[in-house]
């Protein structure tokens, strides 16, 4: 009988995976490792013979345990951290990504790999994992010190640099090839979805979240949970995205709601025991003559691993204004791949670009550098410390001098908030204008269907092109409004604050006057070429836009006020909801 | 893609069943209501279309969530709690069973449907609902009153016999027959299979998660409890049993662990999860032509539930000595049936021994009396104030005067604690041999194999046998002496509290001595018959009995001591285990 086999795979893998677990734990070993060697143990390359029979549904079951582990680490990564990680995490981040893929690809290159192959071990590369840092450190106890809340930056940062290396590689495995303008449409079309999904879903994710946890049922809120989750993830796939991606954002979403302690503690069991199932499943897969075959690679990148992120992350870290002790800890402590590898290499797998032995490598390479890592974190004291004794003291005054330089020009007292407003307006315009190319694309997306249910009332193509564009014109007034608004407060901010009767002397008052009102003249230029460049994605020709233009200058200059109010309403319930959700967030 | 459209289904599933429920709390209907009612409109006999693709993997989702139902059943249910539950428990709930067996069978004839759609149909109408039962009265907030806690009562023997009811039609489906004597075979063998597990289960098992537990990793504890679940489960399918009974047992072993609360805490979800699919899945095979063609048995069925119930509880709830108005309010609680007449549907179509509309009128059924439920509950106390008003005062009287009686021949003070005492050793007494019975008929059950082993060592087929016979005398001799020892424990109890100088006169001191001595005499002739008998199952000849029966008594002598302190180490084991739960036992 099907059900029984499958009954019988399960028990077979939560035993094993229990039983080796256990070992794992009492030889100081982070559980994940025990899940991979207990799928090793009763996977089909191992004697004495194949222990699972319904290899099918345990795949889809750890297909769901990815989703569940993304969905997680949506939930665990928050927007606001996101912005209060300094540029140290940043620029580490970046500089680790950008150099583990190269080395990663030219790796690959050497060993003479197709160039997918090469591609997708540089992104399997690129990402430290969390799962195994955070147990690293906490076994050491050394969860509070100064360069492991640094490391946590790092990782929050990678995360949302890695669901971008997903959705790149998705879109390059597909078209085959790789083209900088196509990396940067697809960038670009990413950072939009995100944008305009994070917003949308914090607008009515949490409010749904409050609605359903008023019955205090925790069934209920976890299966309205899961719906939003498997939802959320179907409508990505259906946007050509990876189903992982949606995972995250709909987490990242509902992190953002009042019911987030509650609702980690529901997922977590189901996230545990499919993910389990994931781990065991990809023990599964490891053959062991591959291990062997690949030996000199596999050697080869965990050298690369190691060295490699230990020197991009480090040089990162100092290069942000860290001593040199705390840049090498940040790098040792990030020096190795886990379950992101896994994903990437599972996905190359999925979309059958990339060869079979890839797996089994990334496995490897990242059992080897997981085992290192709570010794590469120890051994970054000492090595520091040789380090100091070794470099001669010119070179060390230089590196100091730098430190100092960075500190000296860093912004600091009323600057300091200055730039803090700029940022935030700024990140507030940029909101709103991926809000309004959002509408505009989806109005180009959709055109075609919009116009058919058109045709019963407009016979004219054009007519209803033209009307379809005059709707997305009209949705996206409120938020082209904020954006104008917010660029004319930050012009005369600058003026105000920029403009010191110490520097303009007593021309102070007409240099501010200019700044104010050129900034805005200049960026209301912006918006309406913007405007113009969005709407040649509806509109065929000019004529209809100049009559439509017409008419919407007419509108607006009637509802002005009320299109303001409609935005600031909008925003102020989502600021409610991210301070709310802060007021509860551990 | 398989994963994809199995996303999409897991989406469709949990979108609409939280929809669903939503909908269904608004108006107080049980969350289940709402998970069939989202099942039957996604499903393939409802328009536009059918919604769900991966069917068959569904399916296997489903059959997971049955087990973590009746697991969490399990963990629930308590042996603390079946011995506790007063007689009125045990009558009403036996009396409610046999006569809804019958009740459905004699329905099911009626309509000219098989013996086996009718046998099903009877245990299908034969137990209550748990969570329909909580969920009506703490919506009626009643859970605190004296009927809800004899419900309660009820409902935990209802689950026991329930498992045996499904051995039982297991049983009755593979051999295509009902015989008595192959009823009470089954009955026994389940009886036996049941102790054993329990026995050896809550010895081995909360040690075991007492030490997993000691790591303080959620995710450890929970995949160990998902390994010994689905562990046991396939244990019990090899056995022949129903996956469902071994699901129900592991819970009610791991119900004994001081971990309870938190594997509670940790499954919960889980369950949730596979529940919801389950009960969608349910929804998904109605189909309303069926419901049409058979409203008629459906309209019947559901009168015999709410009548039958309420009449065949209240009856045994007032035989065991309650007032009229409680008795009424029992059977009317106990009128309906939920997720265990499911389960057995769902035995009927695997077992592929029921018809297709079986599953379906069992639904609906269950869809109704749900219904009807909480409007019973409340009309009780009207009822049975009119029902007082209408029987004849002289009647009543006689009722009244019942209930005196019953409460006069209860044992009170010294007598209560006796009867409370010679439970307790005849107790002890039925689980020794039934531990020997069992280890003799394991004996019995791999002769074989054993002997195969063995003929390289010993040639001769009988002396093989003789060996293993041997090793299981040894292996049950604890439990034998301890058996002796408590009956002899009893004899001197008897004598001491039953002959009272009052009623023996001066011969008091001698008829103690006779009973003292004589029962323990006649029970260690009952124990050695029982012995000869179970022999028989393993050696074939007498010389050979003889034989080592003789080496048995030297073996008996030498090591009594030794014996007795083995059974006494495992018994306080077994007890601590008990009795550490307890203390953290809601």
């Amino acid at each position: 009988m099907h059900a029984i086999s499958f009954i019988q795979d399960m028990a077979v893998i939560m035993l094993v995976a229990g039983l080796v677990t256990i070992l794992c734990h009492r030889f100081k070993q982070p559980v994940v490792l025990g899940y991979i060697i207990a799928g090793f143990l009763i996977g089909p390359h191992t004697p004495p013979f194949a222990l699972i029979h319904e290899e099918e549904t345990i795949k889809i079951l750890a297909e769901l345990g990815v989703i569940f582990l993304m969905f997680c680490l949506g939930l665990e990564f928050s927007l606001r951290k996101l912005f209060k990680v300094g540029a140290t995490a940043f620029i580490a981040a970046f500089l680790e990504i950008v150099l583990m893929i190269w080395i990663g690809y030219e790796i690959g290159a050497f060993f003479g790999w197709s160039t997918m192959d090469s591609l997708f071990l540089g992104a399997i590369l690129a990402i430290s994992s969390t799962t195994i840092i955070i147990k690293a450190l906490s076994d050491l106890k050394m969860k509070n010190e100064r360069f492991a809340q640094l490391i946590f930056g790092v990782l929050i940062v990678e995360d949302i640099l890695g669901i971008g290396i997903i959705a790149l590689l998705s879109g390059i495995a597909l078209s085959g090839s790789v083209e900088t303008g196509q990396v940067f449409a697809t960038v670009g079309k990413l950072s939009l979805f995100m944008v305009v999904a994070l917003v949308i879903g914090i607008l009515l994710v949490p409010r749904l979240l409050a609605y359903v946890a008023k019955f205090e049922s925790n069934e209920m809120l976890l299966v309205t949970v899961l719906g939003l989750c498997f939802g959320f993830c179907l409508l990505v796939v259906k946007l050509e995205y990876s189903m992982v991606l949606g995972a995250f954002l709909i987490g990242a979403i509902i992190a953002e709601s009042r019911q987030l302690a509650q609702i980690e503690r529901l997922v977590e069991p189901v996230r545990d025991m499919f993910s389990a199932i994931f781990f065991v499943a990809i023990g599964l897969m490891i053959d062991p003559a591959i291990l062997v075959e690949y030996a000199w690679p596999i050697a080869v990148i965990t050298v690369a691993v190691v060295l490699g992120k230990m020197v991009s992350c480090g040089i990162g870290a100092f290069i942000a204004g860290n001593d040199g002790r705390t840049s090498l800890r940040v790098g040792m402590g990030l020096s190795q791949i886990g379950e992101f590898s896994f994903i990437i290499a599972a996905l190359g797998m999925t979309l059958q670009v990339t060869s079979d032995f890839l797996y089994p490598v990334a496995v490897a390479v990242s059992a080897i550098t997981t085992l290192l890592t709570p010794y590469l974190i120890r051994s970054a004291d000492p090595l520091s410390q040789k380090l100091a004794g070794i470099v001669p003291s010119r070179i060390a005054r230089v590196f100091n001098l730098y430190g100092d330089w960075l500190r000296s020009i860093q912004p600091q007292g009323q600057g300091a908030v200055l730039a803090g407003m700029i940022r935030k307006i700024l990140l507030q315009v940029g909101v709103n204008i991926a809000l309004v190319v959002a509408i505009f694309l989806s109005g180009a997306y959709f055109a075609g269907t919009l116009a058919g249910y058109l045709s019963d009332w407009v016979g004219q193509a054009n007519l209803q092109k033209g009307l379809v564009w005059g709707a997305a014109l009209l949705l996206s007034l409120p938020f082209l409004i904020a954006a104008y608004r917010k660029l004319k407060a930050l012009s005369m901010l600058l003026a105000e604050m920029g403009v010191t009767p110490e520097k303009a002397g007593r021309h102070t008052a007409r240099v501010r006057k200019v700044i104010a009102e050129v900034i805005p003249a200049l960026s209301l230029g912006v918006i309406m070429l913007l405007l113009m460049a969005l709407s040649a994605s509806i509109l065929p020709t000019l004529e209809l836009l100049v009559l439509i233009a017409l008419l919407a200058a007419g509108v607006i200059a009637l509802l002005w006020r009320w299109l303001i109010r409609v935005h600031s309403r909008m925003q102020i319930a989502l600021m409610e909801t991210l301070e709310q959700s802060q007021d509860h967030h551990r």
